[in-house]
């Protein structure tokens, strides 16, 4: 068979979903008395609304698969916006591939359904198409996106910097090259302090512009990710914040690494909290014994996560996502909440005049 | 109720599977000509046993989920020793956590069924009993093993190490400790110069090391672990040795690095072919849209695998694992593979006079 | 630990909800241009309102699992009073034990959180308490129910029945016990002349009747439940309406019952198209091979279901079916449908004067 | 592209598992003491050959899924012959349209990687050839199978049979026809009088048999299936042999009609005990709150299953059941036990000069 053009197979955008303009909180109520994963999203969703309304409790939003792409970014803007949120800790894809990738102009694309099946990647290959599932990429635009972070990178000073002293960079970025209208989470987080840190940040296209700078600097100075210094700096919001929350979408680095920095506070000798509230949004499995499906109960047993507000949802992202977040927005308790800005908490002298 | 002694509970230790002992070749030789999983697993071990008939196919193992604890500890080990693998990408926890926890004299220990349904979780808190599902551990040890990891990063130069350096220091450090008998992966590989490589490092236990490290050293200089210079490393890697086959336990970041490499080679200009064999052994649903569970064939869209030879095993990692590598094994390819001793590529003089 | 009365344990009800009060229509276009299941479903939501307008199209729907006491049974009972559905083919849990159970006066309860975990159900076991995952019912009310199935079949002439024949006794004994008010799906299916079809009619409460019965009747003349009966006549009715839909509820038997009646009106030497849309709500795993994770391609091979309109959602049903009915019922084709009243295609004199 | 001819597509056999050849007491034994499923599955054998070994425990084997397609239809015939089960609760699938349709001489056929994907099942269907995921099989030779069974039931009496008798009938044809050599399941029990039930009987190719054969006999009398003899018959057998195992594979109606029988022999007056032993091997997810990946322990709460011998396995069937049987067989606990030939007690002297 003859493939489409390529204009033709990226014809159908992905459109990200509002929750500012649907009321979802009929439908999640009524959620509230059933069984199942209907019951647990609602309540899910309260374990998240009550978040909120506890002052002083700081929320880490930790984001892992291929959320952005599949068309929540607006709902994690909104969040950002709305200060739904103080933190994020997202794998890569998310923020670089995919939120600042959308900055720079690019889209992602409906996938014909055949596509989906598999046997046509080597036509998309040859096409200059990546595929995610259902959804599709041009492999020229993310090559831009590489290149958008080498330039970052020389814009650094050479020495180690945490994902988030980068992904910080990459807001002003942005806003220098007047990139960042619309719903884009890092341009967002920037104006707003909240920090993002990417714990395994070199696994993503960022990694690609890292790597042809540290290539093109040989033996000199250069600009290295230090995630240690991530590890760090979430700990040190952790001991200067210790009331927080966990709004974890998806499993793996994410999950893990936001549930450590209750143990590093400790390893540092501060006497913190576990945390207070924690909800996941999850299809994993928890009988292959990964970190990903694990039990928020288990997460407890080390002493992480407190088992009194803790509720897993058994949903894939999509679904449950903008029901649990929307149901926040509608209830309005972030009017009410004070920007923590932490970001401020962590940027040294140095930081903020580079 | 009232929970047993900590000694009682910690009594009945995990016992490593050992390959070289059990003949699997006609069980999984029967399963070929099965349908479902069967026949899946058996092409998959099939396809690793071509691999190491391949002259000059690098292999890369990548690890990912609770696999040392669960007792896999010694086929990893003897995938090393027996050279059936050219370097290794997995998360901190299987390295750190678990594999040089163990060469500290520690072990892990086999939980009560009941203790699975999270119940008894505060309990293990106070009793300081960590839980992976079905295998306990004894949360003083692990910090032993955080010290260990702080004390070898205070011998190391004050400068950005990828994660491969730091873990080659763990395998210095265990020689002159005079703990790397038995089957210790990171001990292993450091003598067969197999680099290891976590993309994550400060997700683990060596993260929390790293932390107090940092934090000790305030505003002086220090050890820091640069995640780009672990991908420029394996890219290196690529371009030194092209033909190359991914054996994958498990997704998350150590399968989306590994299969990078290809691209992140093509970014610096070298003209490497695809991944020429995959095969992964997961439980993770494709339908979520995580790379965790996205098909080889889809990472084909994405220039990194090819699909001749490639297969997926429906499977929690330890059924699969000692049939596929128990049947490698045995048909006795490494026999005549020659050792690749692929971290003398990548180590320069300065790292070999640390 | 003590565990509450048995009042206690069974307080809180399962509340159903209700689609007419609650408009999805604004979510549901929402997820038509995001990625993995928000799509499919959007897309599952549109194939069903396609059905509808359809003109002549037969719709069937296939419940597996425990639906109705999880809160969707008002969801189905006005699918049947607003002419969205032409015949159920059910499990017999969520007919006889959760519906007509419910008609019969009785409740599902919201099990408490550490209920779900399974150290408790000796507790449950004594007090007469049956658990499904979260939700618990009386025992000694299904007793009740067992009771009240084997009076209908001593009601009933002693001879082969189809299960829809004896499920359209129990609405007559509804009526008759003034007992159908509310939402009850059986009494609005006897009302709506909407044949209900219980394949494995035994495997439920009403099987305990039917036991206790023919144990009663020893050797002389007794009701017996003919499956094969059951078959011919849904077939029947694919032979006198020629196209079809199905929307299937989890997988089992019901889904390939309902999709088998294509090849059974071929066997009788009726040329029938095959189901012209298909969709279906599950978490069935396609790769243990079994039917109720087989894909609706798949079914396409054995020449059952037309591969045009075909949707597979991965979703737990309690998440999936009030977005996609609801999506129906808002935009309101129901209105213009005819009701079919395939039951009476069916009914003989004999069964008229029962 | 253009398919290969049906003989190219239908020309790799699936061969069946011989577990009498393969010695996998040393595997299993090494699983014993790892984690996650290998610790399930050791257990699970385990359970198994205690069961074997208990005096007076009756063995229920419970089928669903593709699973005598797949490759294990010896495993079970040798079940049979080596009097490790009593009596066998089946979908119809694994009874009729693939044991006793192999029996007729006919096959199952290895696909192709690429027909997997649905993609070619349009032209499959041109082909007459049907698909189970990575099986096909000729679907003429299935309406042969279908009309063997009309044939049966024309032999009946024309009366109300349960799905042991018709399934028992089966079997007579079989050593008529001369045509059980071989590892035919349904010959293997007619012999052995372990009888088989298939609570859904009509829902397989015997369903289409009977179909024609009703509509050939019109209003006449004619052969019909009554699933509530099945269900009273499977009673009858726990109340004259109170101590009982279930082994089950996959879930589904097999599952709960056989852990049933103990609330319906209550129902009935006898004070019989729990099923004593339970183990499952299944993928299905216990967060959906179907049946089929309900826990064992929920099952308990019925009053169905006792939970000091109780495992899950998580795994596809393939993998886990020539493990879990081969070590049991290898052990040879059954070399001892007597043969139960239960169908003898349920057998009336109508039935023998049939």
């Amino acid at each position: 068979m003859t493939l489409p053009e390529k204009t033709q197979l990226l014809s159908r955008t992905i459109e990200h979903i509002d929750i500012t303009e649907i009321d979802v909180v009929p439908l999640v109520e009524a959620m509230r008395r059933m069984s199942f994963t209907a019951r647990d999203l609602a309540r899910a969703a309260e374990i998240f609304d009550r978040m909120l309304r506890d002052d002083g409790c700081g929320i880490i939003l930790c984001l892992a698969g291929s959320l952005v792409s599949a068309g929540l970014k607006k709902v994690f803007a909104e969040m950002v916006r709305c200060r739904m949120v103080d933190a994020i800790v997202s794998n890569g894809a998310n923020i670089v591939d995919q939120d600042f990738f959308e900055a720079l102009g690019f889209r992602h694309y409906i996938a014909e359904e055949r596509l989906k099946l598999g046997l046509d990647d080597g036509t998309l290959r040859e096409l200059h198409i990546d595929r995610i599932y259902d959804t599709l990429i041009d492999e020229d635009q993310l090559r831009v996106c590489d290149e958008a972070t080498q330039r970052i990178a020389e814009g650094l000073e050479p020495r180690p910097h945490s994902s988030r002293e980068f992904i910080r960079a990459m807001g002003v970025f942005l806003e220098r090259e007047h990139l960042g209208a619309g719903d884009c989470i890092v341009y967002e987080a920037y104006k707003a302090h909240v920090p993002i840190f990417c714990p395994a940040f070199s696994d993503c296209s960022a990694g690609f512009g890292l790597v042809a700078h540290q290539h093109a600097c040989g033996d000199g100075p250069k600009v290295s990710i230090d995630s240690a210094k991530d590890f760090y700096e979430l700990t040190q919001l952790k001991v200067k914040n210790t009331t927080t929350g966990l709004f974890m979408v998806g499993g793996g680095v994410p999950k893990n690494f936001a549930q450590d920095i209750v143990v590093a506070a400790e390893v540092l000798g501060f006497d913190v909290p576990m945390h207070k509230y924690a909800i996941q949004v999850t299809v994993a499995d928890v009988r292959d014994g990964a970190l990903s499906g694990s039990t928020l109960k288990e997460a407890s047993s080390w002493g992480k996560v407190d088992t009194v507000f803790e509720q897993m949802v058994f949903s894939e992202a999509t679904l449950a996502v903008p029901l649990i977040v929307g149901y926040a927005y509608q209830k309005g308790a972030w009017r009410d909440r004070p920007a923590s800005r932490w970001s401020t908490l962590l940027e040294s002298v140095r930081e903020v005049s580079a």
